[in-house]
């Protein structure tokens, strides 16, 4: 860590779950000298004030932004294009803007336009969540250990990318670097898609006649309880993060139904020595994230083989 | 509870992880006087003898149930028609003979037809388990407050159901009588259509070109890793839950995929509309959950809408 902090004044457009933990941790890390933030409900914004998390707060966003050398947008992908024409105007030269959304094409796609002359874009996900929402449920150690993707463009100034990944490594992120469709593509499969399976089963199970759908809350113990849990996530960030990385998930999505329709097949016609094998292959994937996790890296599926079984009965 | 156990010997078919926390919970509550316990492989049989599971161990499941009460099927589903077919004709008149198995008209379909006149058959599902196998990943408490759903047919006894309700009981769990077919239709919804779409999923992106493939399982922690985790379970308990329950699974694979149809061409179309009442929908769906947890009972929807607010940031 530097001794001078990152940044003179950081301003937070949105301060949720996300943009109170940055603010918790730049505080407790110090890595900024003042912080403002943006909400546009009084509530968030007294919450904001009374806990202390910025010194200042706004609604109006191009007013959060003055005299800030960083801004951080923190709020549903949805309502980027509107923020980012409302603060642009006011951004001063060398001013780095930043955010903590789960897509990224779109990031660049609808902040850039409205960034002034030497204003520089490096669009971040930290992948970090809780099952918590509100300015009152962030932590500061929310980020720890946890992977920072950062998705600059090429002309971006290599200065300006160093500065984000050491505000996120100064939050005790690892920070990764790619190109924000390969970044899209990826939690498309890792995120999106299983955020879209887990609301259409809860779905699914709540269009079932009363009586077995009382039971089948009653007995979710047996793997639904996972993806009601990923099911209970925030409506309005979920909305926007599908309308706004649709190609990727269409696609992952249109991949998976093809896999499942194939077990679907291969169920009807008792193929046990496909099922088998597919379940196999899959366990040893789960050694590899147990691995990996362990390990606090990724290491190769041929390394991992022989870990310690992992299963669960239901 | 009883002062005298309530079985005086016990045989387990198959101790791996269920089967040894039965084992386990049987001894520490006193629930019965002497076990024995059958398995294929010497090293299982070793582990159940230094482990103090069972008194006696073998590998002929007739000479297990020899002078049994109780005998206890903790196999995968595909083995239960041999297993019977071979203890079947050792049992006295007057024994119980239950399983722990996740689907139930295959129980009654394969293990009735091979049990002698007035042994009483009491299929049993314990919806329990944790992400470990074998005989010495068991312990006593897995079972406390979980359900635990009989399916017996009419003609059972009411008195040797009672003796099934009441070993459970034993082991802390609530319990819960239903028809055997309606238990596979609950069942396929709350845990094998989840791990059908976990398989598949973990499947699917080990489909996915190399280098996204490694960031998948770097990246897990946005949703990817909860399958992950359901999709490590045992590959051949699972292939037979699939092949044995294969109607309620289809139906309910058949209405999911309905629903995973719609959901993407909402996203294709932009029906943002649709997303955000569909996630507003399944998050009321996750308070339920979480509510009936707390309570330790189902509450209805109605009641829990005012619980605290669940979501998770990725």
């Amino acid at each position: 860590m530097t001794d001078a902090p990152l940044f003179r004044k950081m301003a937070l457009i949105g301060i949720g779950h996300i943009g109170s933990s940055l603010a918790r941790a730049a505080r407790l890390y110090g890595l900024v000298d003042e912080i403002t933030a943006c909400a546009r409900s009084a509530a968030t914004r007294d919450a904001a004030l009374s806990l202390g998390l910025a010194e200042a707060v706004f609604e109006d966003p191009a007013a959060a932004v003055d005299g800030a050398d960083l801004v951080v947008i923190c709020a549903p992908l949805g309502a980027y294009r509107d923020l980012a024409a409302r603060f642009g105007p006011a951004l001063a030269p060398g001013t780095i803007v930043s955010d903590v959304g789960s897509a990224k094409l779109c990031t660049i796609r609808d902040v850039g336009p409205h960034l002034p002359e030497g204003v520089h874009l490096v669009p971040a996900h930290p992948v970090a969540g809780t099952e918590h929402s509100g300015p009152e449920s962030g932590f500061a150690e929310l980020f720890d250990g946890r992977w920072c993707i950062l998705t600059p463009t090429p002309e971006v100034p290599e200065a300006a990318v160093e500065k984000i990944a050491d505000l996120w490594r100064g939050c005790r992120m690892k920070v990764e670097c790619m190109d924000a469709s390969h970044h899209d593509h990826v939690l498309a499969i890792t995120s999106h898609v299983p955020h879209a399976i887990a609301y259409t089963i809860v779905g699914t199970a709540f269009g079932l006649v009363d009586e077995t759908r009382s039971e089948v809350f009653k007995f979710s113990a047996g793997g639904f309880r996972d993806f009601t849990r990923i099911a209970g996530s925030n409506p309005v960030m979920w909305r926007d993060i599908f309308l706004n990385n649709r190609e990727p998930v269409l696609e992952m999505l249109g991949r998976f139904s093809e896999d499942l329709a194939a077990l679907q097949r291969a169920i009807r016609w008792g193929e046990g020595d496909y099922l088998e094998d597919l379940f196999t292959r899959t366990r040893e994937i789960r050694r590899g994230v147990v691995e990996a996790r362990q390990a606090g890296s990724f290491i190769p599926m041929e390394a991992a083989t022989s870990a310690a079984g992992e299963d669960e009965k239901d």
